[in-house]
């Protein structure tokens, strides 16, 4: 079963379509997962792309679509007729990535979709899903589970288990609930295997599992299952009654496509971009913070233009921007970061605002300490300005600790106002940084040079 | 069970401590989950967790430890006396736990926590794990699971687990092994219910599943579990035979601490810090790369001061520094993370070299186009020298492009070299851009200096 992709297969599969051998393009793929099938995707053309995907079976089909990119899947679609990719597709997917899927088309195609659906109740739970955030429980949740009644006992319990394996994919854990479907404890198979066939499942589950509400954030689902190492989480709605389990498996997808967001923040990319993307969709994702810089940038040059004069006097201040700006920005990133990861973690609330910043400033008066201290001896042995020596010395310890402080408040703000805090380890800080500390070394030597010459 | 540490908590487990009040401790935490306990330990001094911890139950105890921190970890071991660890926790704990809590611990240390042990086997298991380099499958990997031979039926396969039941917490899979123990097929417990008691588990199983070898790298291990869904994955030796098995909570860990990794080297923190950890050690984490930072800032100082007659000839120059130097920083750290990126999730290969390059050069093209224009006309409008304004406009060019492409060959190069290319996103690539690029304007404007006044 492990397969990878290579050349080979790749041309014998293109060779297959061109000759329209179906037959053969059927054997060279049935040995193939669907999350294989999906990657072969990015070396194929919409066309040949249609040609394979037409031929797989119903619910590999299904998985195939559940398993590419948001933007594969989109252009996909978008050349199916409707009524394939309600009969084909959704009939046979997962209701969470039904959900997702439909989620991501204009109202008109769903409405669509959704009309050409034959199993009704698979469409409603999945019109159910499509209600909820995409980035809380009920947005990640799935209809499929199995859930039994209390009083049921262990024989009855693993008909019940029969009867519906066929739609719930993985099962690790039956669902007990009670009147009104409200949620009264959680069994593992393993506890059920090992059970006698007249036992009461209320006898043998777990009468207090760890849940969630449909409403709890995304963010803390990943928590939750993280720190208590689990496979699968129920999900209930505002009474208690189960609506719906959380699997592992989305959760590492959240926890991955969350790193990556953060990831690319901090790099300056303001879209979800990859390698095999194309030159614009690149350019569009990078060129926004560029041109933040660029205005920073020029923000920087005009104050330096109103220091002109000085420089005119002082040729040797120059010298010393770029390290001014470089060490500004270096900082705050570094402040800023340990907050966001704080904040991911959920990590970040045990000490107070103040305490944070205190500790900041120790953690930055040492930094600053070291830096000014060997810039100062620097400068003292290789330049013969006392102006810039002390100048210098003393705005990098200013620097340090301001931009130290600001990278710290930075991300507690935005997380305060609900903006994603990840946003302050980026160009953000670094652009605010440089024109900040510039500012402070200009003023300094200005100062100093009126004052000593 | 969802439960949430508050402050009135920490004072009655404080209150309880002070007062050697054994019987309200262990009331408090009764309901408590180890890792619930382990979060606790944040607020606690080292004696009041000793306290708590020797009141624990054995089990209890050794899911508290593989719960802590690293550091914290090490530090609460090292009061406790060797038999105390080795009976009460590491006999207690799970082989893959064990091996790493033991593989933190000096050589004798180990040795004589490991002489201390009860469950000779358990050791065995821990000893032969502790071979393993960190980073594999085997160094992920556990020893509890439950294996029966293939042709024992669903019967025989129940009672084995029954048997088993208590050493191997979790239960998803059953692995199905033939003579020597060479791995032949995996059977979900879903599978085992459904089937009826005579049927051997060899009719049944998955006769073709995804395994892993013991060297297999961790982070391939990360990628075929997320990629394929997979809950547990077992682990054979380079003949076949099954050693391990890597469950889905091990590799989430894994996944956040590679993604807390990079995010850190992205933002120049040289260790892994937490906000909660120690003044000192934060220090230590952020001094290395502000070090490397100042180092390039006095290297940027000295190539200013080659320049610095230019400069008094034409002051105009320097306010453009801070521009040029940033936005090659930014560029360089936007083509670099793709890079890295696509490493780290193993997109990487499909294109060759070449490919890339020319890719990134036509999106650094369009971007540099973009941002040369714009700084020319901005130039033309608001400044009047025709020296910066033409060398403004081509040195922002050919930076941005210089950038680029440096950005995509360093995380390259470095990944040849097993070197992790995550070391590119930080720091390292802004310094080094900002030089290059600063001396690529300097140059441009004494050319244009030379050539047209």
């Amino acid at each position: 079963m492990n397969f990878e992709i290579n050349k080979q297969f790749v041309l014998d599969i293109k060779e297959a379509i061109e000759r329209q051998d179906e037959s053969m393009a059927v054997d060279l793929m049935h040995d193939l997962h669907p999350a294989d099938i999906a990657m072969l995707y990015d070396d194929l053309n919409i066309d040949e792309a249609k040609f394979l995907f037409l031929l797989l079976d119903g619910e590999i089909a299904a998985d195939v679509i559940a398993e590419l990119d948001d933007d594969d899947r989109e252009r996909f679609l978008s050349v199916l007729p409707t009524d394939v990719i309600a009969k084909v597709f959704i009939d046979n997917m997962e209701t969470d990535d039904a959900a997702d899927v439909l989620g991501e088309m204009s109202e008109d195609r769903k409405d669509e979709v959704l009309a050409f659906m034959e199993d009704i109740e698979h469409a409603g739970d999945i019109v159910d899903l499509l209600d909820y955030e995409e980035d809380t429980a009920g947005g990640l949740m799935q209809k499929e589970y199995i859930a039994v009644y209390s009083n049921t006992d262990v024989k009855s319990c693993i008909e019940e288990i029969r009867k519906q394996a066929e739609e719930v994919d993985e099962i690790f854990y039956v669902y007990v609930i009670g009147n009104e479907e409200v949620l009264e404890g959680v069994l593992s198979l393993k506890k059920l295997i090992l059970s006698s066939p007249n036992t009461k499942v209320e006898k043998i589950m777990d009468d207090d599992p760890i849940l969630v509400k449909t409403s709890t954030e995304a963010e803390e689902v990943v928590n939750l299952m993280d720190k208590y190492d689990l496979i699968s989480l129920p999900v209930v709605d505002p009474i208690g009654r189960l609506v719906g389990r959380i699997t592992i498996d989305d959760v590492v997808d959240v926890l991955r496509e969350e790193a990556e967001k953060d990831y690319q923040m901090a790099t300056g990319l303001s879209e979800d971009v990859e390698l095999s993307d194309s030159v614009w969709r690149l350019t569009r994702a990078r060129i926004p913070w560029l041109l933040f810089g660029l205005a920073g940038g020029i923000i920087s040059s005009r104050i330096i233009g109103i220091f002109e004069n000085d420089m005119t006097k002082l040729a040797t201040t120059a010298i010393f921007l770029p390290l001014i700006a470089a060490t500004a920005g270096n900082v705050g990133i570094q402040s800023s970061s340990i907050i966001v990861q704080a904040i991911a973690n959920d990590t970040f609330d045990k000490q107070g605002f103040w305490n944070k910043i205190f500790k900041e400033l120790r953690v930055s008066l040492l930094n600053a300490g070291a830096l000014s201290a060997i810039i100062f001896l620097y400068s003292v042995f290789f330049l013969n300005s006392n102006v810039i020596t002390i100048g210098v010395s003393l705005s990098i310890f200013i620097v340090v600790v301001f931009a130290s402080v600001f990278g710290v408040i930075v991300p507690i703000t935005l997380n305060k106002f609900k903006i994603d805090p990840a946003i302050a380890t980026g160009p953000f800080i670094t652009i605010v940084n440089d024109i900040a500390g510039m500012s402070i070394y200009l003023t300094i030597i200005r100062m100093l040079y009126t004052a000593l010459m």
